[in-house]
């Protein structure tokens, strides 16, 4: 199926019954040892490893959490443009994406508590390849920014509940 | 190196001069075909794929973007239980976190320019096993929702730039 059958197919679906686009994903993340942490994700048959480097007392067996964070907006980034682009009729030959985030450890290790945790700044550099004009990808990308899933994560707040069981 | 070293460790390069504190990750993200993407960590030598389920126009090689959102905060928070157990002294045998997220395609496809285009709920289920009692776990639970990265970038807004090249 094209991106654009997918889209009129989703359109379809989802105009019969709104319903239809309530997707729910679940992923399981178990320790192994240390900071090696093994991922599944739920339903489809996916896996994958999780590790800090030797610096941060791993074995730098994967890349790590805030690294993964990163990638998935990059990723996001560069489906985001190849669906915008196939609805909006604009030809795209290639897309790269490099995401860049920066981390203060005082607020990971608690040095000091008035330090956020997470990336104080994320930059986002898309490389665009094709016959359009700038313009017309300048469009592109204002479409990709107001729609794209991990892009709205990092810019807006989550509502994200914690439980524990022990 | 133990986790309790590397603090240690951290401590003493942050106290010496504050700036050791500053780190910065990088992923570059390259479309292979469709919405299948490739994905190279910077500096460690670590790559892995991305890409959609059927459904939304993918061939299911890999996990999609949102999953490595979810995975991104469950790894994190195992990590993060894992640092601040061995900070506090709280002896902890195994942990377990399950997260799901709940999004509407409505805004990803912009059917709807009022619904959010990433998570609208997510949920993290955290299992601990361990000798302690659970009031040792919920301080730790505490302790780790307050420094965990990820958690962090779910719950507040990330300044997120985006640039393009075209």
């Amino acid at each position: 199926m094209s991106l654009t059958e997918v889209i009129d197919g989703t359109q379809a679906a989802v105009t019969a019954d709104p319903k239809n686009a309530a997707v729910s994903f679940t992923t399981t993340n178990d320790l192994v040892s240390g900071t090696a942490t093994q991922v599944a994700v739920a339903v489809r048959d996916h896996s994958f490893g999780v590790d800090e480097p030797a610096v941060l007392g791993g074995g730098d067996t994967s890349a790590n959490p805030v690294e993964y964070a990163l990638a998935a907006l990059g990723s996001c980034q560069v489906i985001t443009y190849q669906f915008w682009a196939a609805r909006l009729g604009i030809r795209l030959d290639d897309v790269s994406v490099k995401v860049d985030g920066d981390l203060d450890l005082h607020g990971f290790f608690g040095f000091d508590e008035t330090t956020r945790a997470g990336f104080g700044d994320v930059r986002v550099s898309v490389t665009l390849t094709g016959p359009e004009s700038p313009e017309r990808y300048e469009e592109l990308k204002r479409h990709v920014d107001q729609h794209c899933p991990v892009l709205d994560l990092f810019r807006n707040p989550t509502p994200t509940k914690t439980e524990l069981t022990a």
